[in-house]
């Protein structure tokens, strides 16, 4: 019972942060965690999960990697979950605790700057979107979805669990940014259009791309030293942020 | 009251293609539907509505309309809301008639196929995508979600009043690409990767994205002539479809 009123509590921002723990809900997100090199707390799962193959495997896996599993009555498994429609399975895990610092420091490298990312299905899939590009970490803004919300978990597809992602401060970030020598692009529609750049990209370069309806802020464009426009036709407004992210990270690759 | 049971009834797919209508809901779909050619019937408000300049301006325009608004209290609006946070106003409207031999025949095109693609979120960012990067048609092949379901239509950010979309069965597609001289080309992990190609992109060309879990049905692979990969790195499973979609669309742009 322990756990299903944690898992319950880990719905909220604030939980997971005084605890350090995060949930992820669903067949995948489970599958994946536990393949990541990530501290499994303990899972809750219903009869549902154990109805398909695959969930009959997952069960074995969660006893096998020796957290307790709690197995609740459907509706007391729904009490917990986020999902409309649960697949029987939630785990609780550790977040990460990635340091700025600490992070290596390779001679070529990619960084994404989620600049007030706010719908978490979005930041889901800018954080799958880096990892598949290689970025070397994606860093949350001031105004971002906390990068452990339930469902930017499950719309990462274990991204989350793989690679660098943590929140911090522009300050930080200056600090960050000129101690590593990585300059900060900025995808804008008013910047210069990809199409007309040539020759290669250079070897470091971190890049900001901005909230949904606002786009950049203040605080990421006084820091650009270029932006960048990804050409469309005239009468549509805007890419959605994590096509903009894909095509600029495809585009702009190391 | 007959608006109200009709918004309620457009929810279901069925109830849709029967009356040939669809819901757009929130203040931006009910905008962009304002600008589109595109026949209002009618429209449900509810207070919140005119809580900002914005949805007071929308509130003058839908009267300037001259379709029929009812107002309605928030609980009952609420019971016609497909969102949990409605912004107090949804509009009905006719489904465009989009026909595939009526299309236009440019000589350079793109079009784009969705294979079974389920989430509304990604029809709605693929529908948006398509018309950023001007594909002429987004055809819809079975298995996809209706692409005027309530969360396609808020995805797509008014792309989808602007650009012929429409579903066909794979008979219809086959008829429409021979004809016009389309090849099928694919999205597919197991392809040639796009930074092998080098030179011009086809004229005409038409681009199969995926279901999300399974990939590319047999029906659209036994039709392809050329399949296309993103080089991601060997870790990360796959993109998000609408992300593939928009890097091969940028791309291979005509």
């Amino acid at each position: 019972v322990k756990l299903l009123t944690l898992a319950r509590d880990l719905q909220r921002r604030r939980a997971r942060e005084r605890e350090g723990l995060f949930v992820a809900e669903g067949i995948r997100a489970v599958e994946e965690l536990l393949r990541a090199p990530i501290a499994l707390r303990g899972a809750l799962v219903s009869p549902t999960l154990v109805e398909t193959p695959r969930g009959i495997a997952l069960r074995a896996a969660l006893d096998a990697a020796g957290a307790p599993v709690l197995e609740l009555g459907e509706r007391e498994f729904q009490s917990a979950a986020a999902t409309d429609s649960p697949q029987g399975v939630l785990a609780i895990a550790d977040i990460p605790e990635w340091r700025l610092g600490e992070l290596a420091r390779p001679a070529r490298a990619r960084v994404l700057v989620l600049d007030a990312i706010q719908d978490p299905g979005n930041v889901g899939t800018l954080l799958r979107t880096a990892a598949a590009f290689g970025v070397a970490a994606t860093l949350a803004m001031p105004g971002t979805v906390d990068l452990w919300n339930g469902k930017v978990v499950r719309s990462a597809m274990g991204a989350l669990f793989v690679r660098p992602a943590l929140s911090c401060t522009w300050a930080e970030l200056d600090e960050f940014l000129r101690e590593r020598d990585i300059p900060l692009w900025s995808a804008d529609g008013a910047g210069e259009p990809l199409d007309t750049f040539t020759g290669a990209s250079p070897q470091r370069m971190a890049l900001a791309v901005g909230n949904e309806g606002g786009g950049l802020s203040a605080d990421a464009l006084a820091r650009t030293v270029r932006r960048v426009s990804i050409p469309i036709e005239p009468d549509i407004e805007s890419l959605n942020v994590a096509v903009a992210a894909g095509i600029l990270l495809y585009h702009l690759r190391s």
